[in-house]
Order: structure tokens, then sequence, then C-alpha cells
């Protein structure tokens, strides 16, 4: 059973497929095609969108499932011509706030992801040129304005996270690699010795870890299996010793390890 | 006047916080402040979260407003009982999709942003590493792997919507910045001879680059509106000549950056 799904909006489209994929993700059993059609603001184009979506109707067996965050009550409208079922985040929730916030909906298109603060969107912003600086064990000397420092083996999924917290939520996110080196000693690199209150470890399962690594150098002793379970567990212990709070990234996003990691580290979005 | 929202969720809290970010930005005259309270599963955090509400609720003079999606309906039972607004995401929606759908929802914790499909999110993984080694004009070796590659001055937002792309969408996008030798020429860049078809150019209002520029290198001449007006004017000659599409990234943000070009450039999602 196949089923398309379309999320529909007048701006990114990323609200729309964000709350359709939340709810579609309680429907395992059912394999859905995605579709995501952004950017949609006048009548033609969303005519157009109907169109699109009565020809698919027509040709499968179930009818598809609109969910849309359209703005616009008239575009709406024709969306809601269109032969399937349709979410519509806006005609559920709109009037209601508008009732509570005692205010009319100012209905401008495309407000989601806008710039609403500059300086909120800088701060983001300069976050990702922060991560990108500071990955990789680089630049340790700007820790001091660092506000985490993830640490683990190579490949664990520190880049992405630091990433991800950088650009979602504007973190300044450094990471450092432990490497073999390091682990001879037992102990965390000398560098990381005066942030210890902002340092946050990353551990993996050793299979994954060297899939990971053999994806990328295949065939060497870096991404052999005995030398992963070494270095993880060689970490691992020293994690565990120092008392630095930690995470197994093996199943989880980088949204997951993000919005854990925040969690943990009381750091604010 | 100011309200506080609260966006609560069982899982990462992303859906949540941008399903009522998206709904609260059609309020612009209302200032809100905003909590997220992420991995609610118990009765007993849930019974936190009321009572946090309630004690914000009594000190303020309006009461908050929630936006949860929280799939098991004990948890929205119990903080349905704050004294609050509650816009309840999964109550509005998952019975009428459990009817169309034909099937008992899953009634699954967190799926929202797990891993569903690991070779997806694996290309997601892989995509940001190809945007890390493909930042800033390196790699140009590997651009036969890039579906597409930014070009602009420095500082004009290349690598951000780079990263945002790979992140959220999984596409390997390179960039590379036009410097003041390759405008001597008024002429693109050797190496991106072969890839015309992939390149998006990405210009900016002068004054803003400049600011943005000083905030990196003050008082220097690369930070001044003389010389980003120069370098701006040279970009832009060089892609209407060569026919490259583009965008001012000036009064976007990295969100509506990336989904407009992979909209132009049809990149799917």
């Amino acid at each position: 059973m196949k089923r398309t799904a379309y999320f529909i909006s007048d701006g990114t489209g990323i609200t729309a497929s964000a709350l359709g994929n939340s709810l579609l993700a309680q429907f395992p059993g059912i394999t859905f095609d995605r579709v995501t059609l952004p950017y949609i603001t006048t009548p033609a184009q969303a005519q157009e969108v109907v169109n699109t979506i009565n020809q698919n109707s027509a040709r499968s067996e179930q009818r598809p499932i609109v969910f849309d965050t359209l703005v616009n009550a008239d575009i709406r409208q024709i969306i809601r011509q269109a032969d399937a079922m349709n979410i519509d985040v806006f005609s559920a929730f709109l009037a209601p706030l508008e009732q509570e916030l005692d205010t009319r909906s100012s209905y401008s298109v495309g407000r989601a992801h806008a710039i609403k603060e500059r300086g909120r969107y800088s701060d983001r912003i300069e976050a990702v040129n922060f991560a990108m600086q500071a990955d990789d064990g680089s630049r340790t000397n700007h820790y001091e304005d660092a506000q985490i420092i993830l640490v683990g083996v190579s490949r664990c999924g520190k880049t992405p996270t630091c990433l991800y917290m950088a650009m979602q939520f504007g973190i300044r996110a450094a990471n450092f690699p432990i490497t073999e080196d390091d682990l001879e000693f037992a102990k965390l690199p000398a560098a990381l010795a005066p942030y210890r209150d902002k340092l946050f470890g990353l551990t993996i399962d050793p299979l994954q870890l060297a899939a990971v690594r053999h994806e990328r150098r295949p065939d060497t002793r870096y991404a052999s299996l005995s030398q992963c379970e070494f270095e993880v567990d060689a970490v691992e212990k020293i994690l565990l010793r120092q008392r630095i709070p930690h995470l197994n990234s093996t199943n989880f996003s980088v949204e997951e390890l993000a919005t854990k990691i925040m969690s943990e580290m009381q750091l604010s979005r």
C-alpha cells in the first residue's frame, strides 16, 4: 500500500513537512511518497497544484493526503478542492488563536522561516561559523567562547551534531577528537582541561563505527573492528572516570543528539 | 503585552516548536517568551510541566499558550489540565488520519526525528561531510559528486546555505568564493567551467556585506564599502553575462535560501 503525501506551503514548506512527517511517522506500516511544494502564493499556482494532486489521485488506488500551512484563505480554499484528504493547519488553529490573543492574525505569507529578528538570526550564522572553525580539534584557543565541546573518537558523530546545534539553535559548539595518542595515557588531552564544565562525550557502538570508518578508509587499521573496539572502550573509561556526561550516538539522529545534549547541559534554545 | 508559549513534546520538540512558531509568526504585535520542553514521556514529568505552566499563569496577566505534539493520550490529558490555551496537534489530526488510512496509529513516542531509514539518514550525514570538505573552494576535484555549487563573493552566505541544504535535505552542496583575482578578468574561475549546470550565484547588498565583513576584519580594505560594492557589482555582471541563476541573499534566511535555490535548480528533497 502506497500513498502520496503533499506538503504545501506559501513559504519554505519546512513547517508543513515537519508536521506532516510527524503525523505520518505514526503509521509505519504505510509507505508514503512525499512531495513538498513550497512558495505557492498565487491562485494560478494553487490551481496547478490541484491539477497535480488530482492526476495523482486518478491513477492511485487511494487519494493523496495534503498537509498545508497556507496563510491565505483564498489559496487554501483552492487547495481544498483537490481530490485528497486535507490536513489544514491554519484553518484548524488560527481562529482559536485569534480569539485567545484577542488580535487578528496578520495573514502574512512566508513568515515562519523568515528572518524575524536580525540579531537572533546573526547569532545562528555566527554559531555556524564558530562550529566550522572549531571543528575537529582546531582553534582550541577559542574554547573560551564555546558553549559546549563535544569529545569522542573520530567519526562518532561530533561534527554533524555540532553543526546542527549551531544552525538550529545558535549554540556555539566545538568538537575535539580523542585520538590514539591521547588514549595511551588514559586521560583527557591537556587542551581540554580548562574547560571541564563544557565537555560532553559521544560514544558509539564499535561495529557501527567500523562500518562508518570503512566507508571512508576501507581496509585500514583505522577502520578495523579491533581498533574501533579499543578506542571506544578507552574513551568510555576516560568519560566515566572523569565523570563527563555522555551519550551513545549509535541509534540517534543529529536532531535527537542535539536536543538531548542541550537538555542535559541545560543549554537553552 | 507578553505571553509565554510552551512547545511540549515526547521527542525532540522540533515539530512542536516549528508549528508553534509558524502560528505565532502570524501575530507580530505580540511578544512571546518561548520555552521548549522536550522528552516529556512520563505522567510525573507531565505533572511537573503542568506545575510550571500554572506558576507562570498565576504570575502573568494572560494565560500561556501550549503547543504540543504528544503521542500518548494519557500524557496529553495531564497537560490539558494546565491553566493554558492548548493547541494539541495529535488530538486534532490523528483520529481523522486513522480513519482515512484505515489503520490505527502506532502511538509510538519520539518518532518524528528518529532515524527511520538508515540509508536516507546516512545520505544526510554524508552530505554534511561533503559540504564541510567542499567549503570555500576546496576539493574542486570532487565537484563531479556535487549536486550544486554556490558561487559568490566572500561572506555572502554560501557556507551556511550549503550546510543547511546538506543537513536538512541531504543535498551535496559545494561552494566556491569569487575573489578579486577572478574579478580582474571578469570571467568565471577556470575550476568552475566544467560544472556550469551546477552553478548557482548568491549576491548581497554591499552595505550588508560590508557590515558582515566588518565584524570579521574591522577597518580593513576587505570590509570597506567601496571594496564590497566593487566585488558585488563585478560578480553580478559575471552571473548575468554567463546566465547563471542567482538570488540576492540579503533579506533571506538560510531556510529560505536553501528552499528557493532547490526549487529553482529542481533539486528534490
